[in-house]
């Protein structure tokens, strides 16, 4: 089979390497991914600059790479629709991502950004992300669910489905189909001046899961267990919309 | 009451000059817009660099506003989090986006990634977007129906409450509560070579609703209404859940 792969911390993360070693027991593999870090870009594509794709030099049969200065979702149309667009993927995978995109973390994610353009163009395609950022951790006890993983996909995965799969650090005790927890950032804005007094700004701020639900992928992800959420790309609010009657 | 506004098309653009024109009917109004266009950039937040965020001269009372080097979503974060964090706001507008922002386009949308940023900050939002790219389209025919929309958020609208509003160019024949199409982009890559022989890419693609459906919003804006989607952050898809029993 033809399994795509890209993700958001740079096509040189230990995270992507990992998955492409997976990946190529399960068929060929076709890699996509950032020049450099594109984390935090969402679903975000490139339209005031052109992209430029630049093909590594692997000597591996089965495994073909290209670095690209686009988002991670740029890395996708321009893999499927472009550079392999004579070989139909079967698969799309992205990550293993370097911090958890668990909860609405998956709004914000370049990782599942590109696993759900997988949606939009018919492949079936899983997200992976390790909840830590420590750059170098060790990914072995996750290895064996990624696998498991990777092969309940290929046996039961239909055209647009799409899974956010969040690993926790260390042993896993299991791997549980969820939902995704309603948590948010408490945000806080850096304010500093730059040496001509002028200010500037960054983003920083804790996660906090404050869902009291016992069947979502953080209540999960905290208690050892690998969390798989499926997502759709219907974001309609039906609850919302069923009070919106007579209003219009 | 106070009502904050952002775009994706720029401070300058004149989508957002309509928006602020109509909602100093309904109150004091905070503007931190985008410096530049940030068009695509969906939900994308700036990890990577600094942001910069220069007030602008406005000499009109109940008016302020800033330009931000960031993203819609950033303009959002920094807007609540630090310019305006003392006053507490009771409506966030987004908009008027050139360019239709209906159907799965909302995941694409700095427009709709803005908005949507108010149900991570508990407040009420409506991303507002016109159906057509031409910048100098006439906004009269739209005016009624934004205040209309407007009026009725601020009467119901609960915490976390954010819609996707879209209008058609030219008259309108009134304003429907609906679901997202599921429609498409049939992407192509436009391939270039610089003038040293080395490609460049560029994403161009046509929009496809082949959505059957007669309620969705990419139906009722083909036929001249405006489409108003209650939008939610869970995108957890429960059919395929349901799905899932067993499989882990």
């Amino acid at each position: 089979m033809n399994i795509f792969i890209t993700n958001d911390d740079g096509i040189h993360a230990r995270g992507i390497r990992q998955l492409i070693a997976i990946a190529r027991e399960f068929g060929d593999v076709y890699v996509v991914a950032p020049d450099g870090p594109q984390s935090g870009k969402s679903h975000a594509i490139t339209l005031s600059v052109p992209m430029r794709a630049k093909p590594l030099p692997v000597e591996e049969p089965g495994l073909v790479e290209y670095a690209c200065s686009g988002t991670p979702v740029d890395c996708v149309k321009l893999g499927l629709r472009e550079l392999f667009k004579d070989k139909p993927m079967d698969l799309l995978l992205s990550g293993i991502n370097h911090g958890s995109n668990a909860a609405t973390n998956v709004l914000y994610s370049g990782t599942m950004g590109a696993a759900i353009e997988g949606i939009m163009e018919g492949v079936p395609a899983i997200g992976f992300s390790m909840a830590t950022y420590d750059q170098q951790v060790c990914f072995d006890p996750a290895v064996d669910s990624v696998r498991t993983i990777i092969r309940q996909m290929i046996a039961h995965g239909r055209v647009g489905d799409c899974w956010n799969v969040n690993i926790p650090v260390g042993e896993v005790k299991g791997i549980k189909a969820c939902v995704q927890a309603h948590a948010t950032w408490d945000e806080r804005i850096l304010r500093r001046e730059d040496p001509h007094g002028r200010p500037y700004y960054w983003l920083e701020g804790d996660f906090e899961n404050d869902d009291p639900r016992t069947d979502t992928d953080s209540y999960y992800l905290d208690h050892g267990y690998v969390a798989v959420v499926p997502v759709t790309v219907d974001m309609t609010d039906r609850a919302a919309l069923s009070r919106m009657g007579g209003w219009f």
